[in-house]
């Protein structure tokens, strides 16, 4: 059985995940597609056999031969998106931001409860990054005992004059809050913001490092750099301290070069290169899943949960104080 | 287009060919069978949808429906079915190897090139290692400047009672054989075989470990060790030293651990697992390639060249002397 | 020229020091001992040749045959030791602390300014490590430019039940304080310490793990873990974030081991080891630098600022709020 | 009691020890010296308190003050004052080599056993590096179990126009001679040379690089790299393979960097720096066990053994073939 998907937003991400579908994952077909860009989409339908564009995301959500959805859309319009396909019971995949506030976010999940059906998967590709899986696995394994510490960074070369501070927690950070979480299975209570002397590589609009602060309902305490002019690489560093030992995020493979008066190895300038094979694992899985009917990943409660935590680290570093985290509790459906 | 492709042998390495055709790669669809154990094949074929059963090789070849073929069969038949898809003008994967004696590989070689058309790969998987294939791009950029030399190592933890001395070069250092040919763009002349002391851990039957020294028209030096029950782990090393640097295959991802008095990465016990990306990365390109009827992997003259340089190692372990590596000019059909 | 050396407190520290004296570096003599334990300083004696005992550190300071005196007597002693040295006007080595206050180490500094003459180094060694050496090269080289942010940890395997929360701070991360304020040419204007969930492995008089957060007047930020029952070993971790790249601390020269399924590095588990080279570099430094009547390593100052630190580290943790670190301007003196 | 030190040969390396023991090393003292330029040793005596000149070597070793006696003159000189050493029952530190020739040096072996003493080292340093003490501990300690293979590389950034052929296996390989020998506890049998392809960085007068391929008493086989014109830095390599695991030697401890796509660290460039600390601590070491009538490190057995093997591999690199070891059974005297 094919999976017929329909996907709403051929931009950037739309593109590759339309690829993914069509030439790399097995499973699924697109079938269906829609932008507020109607040309882009048709353009898009013409390549791919048999889509079928649809003038509103609302109309293929609604349309018969669609029976799953990607939504990779502009952020603001996730919402609308994620809550037809809520209504019309068929299982949704939104890239993140699950939603671009809280609130909106919190309705996506009552939406779901609601519906009595699990059917929203968010995109947070890193759980299903290699290095990141194996360092879960060894938590998992009690390889270093309870964890107590994560010290990580999230490095960019460099961020274009368009990316400005809240970006650095809303876009960039944003991987951590749910990775980080699902790494540790714990839930952050606080957070911190420190505003180091900027980078002279930064501009006018953008603060640059920062460090992050989170605490944990367990007592994890979390520090976490983001430095998006870091000139050298697409950096991701993670080091979880625990009660037996330290585990630390693979660095990617490369070859060791003796060249130069330099034992070296490459870091990555592009974030896509990093992170390229987990969007194929991530929407490989998802179709699994969903063939099954089913969501494995990040879901609605991941994705408010995150849009929380990300609230309170603005808020933190407006106010230059601990930001609380204050959700909810979980709702048994997520349990 | 879906590529019907047709699969001789469904042993260990032909059940896994075909769940990867099946389940996790695109473009193609196992439609045929065959076994000498037609009660297994008659089992795989059920769990398949719409494959047939076809009681010899030949019938399988032959038949209308099958538009390419993999022979995953024992090394023995390999020959004959791989002789009958180039009759046939059928493109066929054969797993290595491509048969069992220089002179069986050549009548493929000829067939082939009497048949006009590019038609046959044999499946040296370590060509598509995303390690390999960086170091291949590190030599090929020109990073290290021209190749003098290549120190290598093949180590596995244990091998069964049933593993004798000659496979020592037929099934493991084939590898090698093939992959470092490829690696640095040249051809051996001559091999020579070192034995050390035998390790404690092996059995009457087999010498282990021993060393082969390749020579290269080049005249790069290449000394590769092989050690099969070196009891740490699954471990492949490669440095290649070259006029302006030295580059080294990369060590697989691994979490990093702090604990117990070491700072550890994890060696692999399985080589399944230390290749298994590499299988996908083949059998894909393959299927793509044969979309557009050709073949980019190692050809039959690989194949070829491959089994006469072990015919010299086993000759040159036999004989403890230097042996020549003769084969005739390269066909300008393979240049 | 050989300089006369007299110690003052045979204890542990006390006995290394007299061994480095006497057996490893050149160009000093111990000719006089002082201990409150006077048959341990008898008994340290009749090993030396010639070496005198005094009733009491006064009296050896006074002794005309002392040209240079060192302290490793215990830390309430160390106030009264140096402030007669200076009044001798004589060179002194102080261990760490340089004095238990901020107040006793700023008597010493206003004596010293008084004498007018440079007379205190403070044992404050890890300046006088090869991997923080090296490590302060390469930012003041500007390898990676002005440093933004630092991130350390200070890792013991365990600790006695006589360790208790302060000793994290005044004890253990006494030596970042220092350190970090040299490899770095900054000043601290604040600090705030974080406490995660307690290790199961610790006491109950002892907070650990803990996480202090210091800025610095040039906008810097240090986050440094200090860990002091993490069971796996003896581990100093410091990165330094620049402008246009990062510097880590060396790991220790380690044998590279493939082993167990593990390629593994050991660490060591007892800080003596750790940082026993530095020993002898920093008193044969100032050895030699005693000899042309000059104090090279830190100094009075330096005590002073690192006691003044290590005060507002426990305020910051005692009342969870983030510390101002005041102190008056650096005199002239010490510029 | 002090040492006093005769020194012949006051160039480069006599210099650097005559250094040593002045200002670095304890127990020891230079209290005469010789030089066929008179002139020189005048103007280095002149900088030592009360070192004497002599007009020979002879005149040197004779002289009463003198204890004990370092040779540091030029190769070729090294049989005639050694053996005074020895008649005049003087222990003496000779650079290596112990003399030109393998017939020289079993002469001084034959000198030596009369004598009744053991009197001569050989300035083998190896032995005295960190490093190799690290990896020769953890083959003794049964880390690896017994040891089967070395592979090792000795690389230099590049060689001056004088440095020939031979001088690759007689004054840079021969490090590797002795070093390996003591590091696994064995003899060698025989010895092969193999000739890649000359990198172009090489002149008329130097093969480079080669591989030196030694067989031992024990089975051990042994592959060594030498390459001197790698221009990437001054590299020193060793891997013992054993039957339970695998150690390389440490690499030297560097800062590690993130900059510029790469995470590095330094190679060096100059072998001086490489092995400094060794030369200090083989000097200490012989001074100690001087002062007690003994030697400890290489002895005149060593520096034969060596010479032998120097020359059989020179004669495999000239005839193509595998070179027999030949020498007789160690003496009961160096058991």
């Amino acid at each position: 059985m094919t999976l017929n998907v329909g996907v709403i937003g051929v931009g950037m991400i739309g593109q590759e995940h339309i690829n993914r579908l069509t030439n790399k994952l097995v499973g699924a077909k697109v079938v269906a597609l829609s932008d507020v860009n109607a040309r882009q989409a048709e353009e898009t339908a013409a390549k791919l056999q048999g889509a079928k564009v649809y003038s509103t995301g609302e109309a293929l959500i609604a349309a018969p031969e669609v029976q799953v959805v990607v939504v990779t859309s502009s952020g603001p319009t996730h919402e609308a998106y994620v809550l037809a396909a809520i209504k019309a019971g068929k299982l949704v995949f939104c890239e993140k931001p699950l939603a671009t506030t809280a609130e909106a976010c919190m309705r996506i999940v009552e939406a779901e409860i609601a519906s009595g059906r699990h059917l929203v998967q968010v995109g947070f590709q890193r759980r299903y990054d290699k290095g990141y899986r194996a360092l879960k696995k060894a938590i998992d394994d009690g390889v270093i005992g309870a964890p107590l510490m994560v010290h990580c960074a999230h490095r960019n070369p460099s961020v274009p004059e368009g990316y400005v501070s809240d970006m650095a927690i809303v876009d960039t950070f944003i991987h951590e809050i749910d990775a980080l979480r699902w790494l540790i299975n714990d839930d952050y209570v606080s957070a911190q913001v420190l505003v180091p002397r900027n980078t002279k590589h930064t501009h006018a609009k953008l603060d640059d490092p920062i460090i992050i602060l989170l605490a944990t309902k367990g007592g994890v305490r979390i520090d976490g750099e983001v430095f998006v002019n870091c000139r050298y690489g697409y950096d991701i560093l993670c080091q979880v301290v625990g009660e037996e030992g330290v585990a630390s995020l693979p660095e990617p493979e490369s070859v060791l070069l003796r060249r130069d008066a330099k034992l070296s190895t490459t870091i990555m300038q592009d974030w896509k290169l990093r992170f390229i094979d987990s969007y194929d694992v991530e929407l490989q899985d998802w179709i699994e899943a969903a063939r099954a009917g089913k969501v494995n990943g990040p879901n609605a409660w991941d994705g408010y949960f995150a849009a929380v935590t990300a609230d309170a680290c603005l808020e933190a570093k407006r106010t230059g104080t601990v930001a609380p985290i204050v959700t909810p509790p979980r709702p048994a459906f997520y349990a």
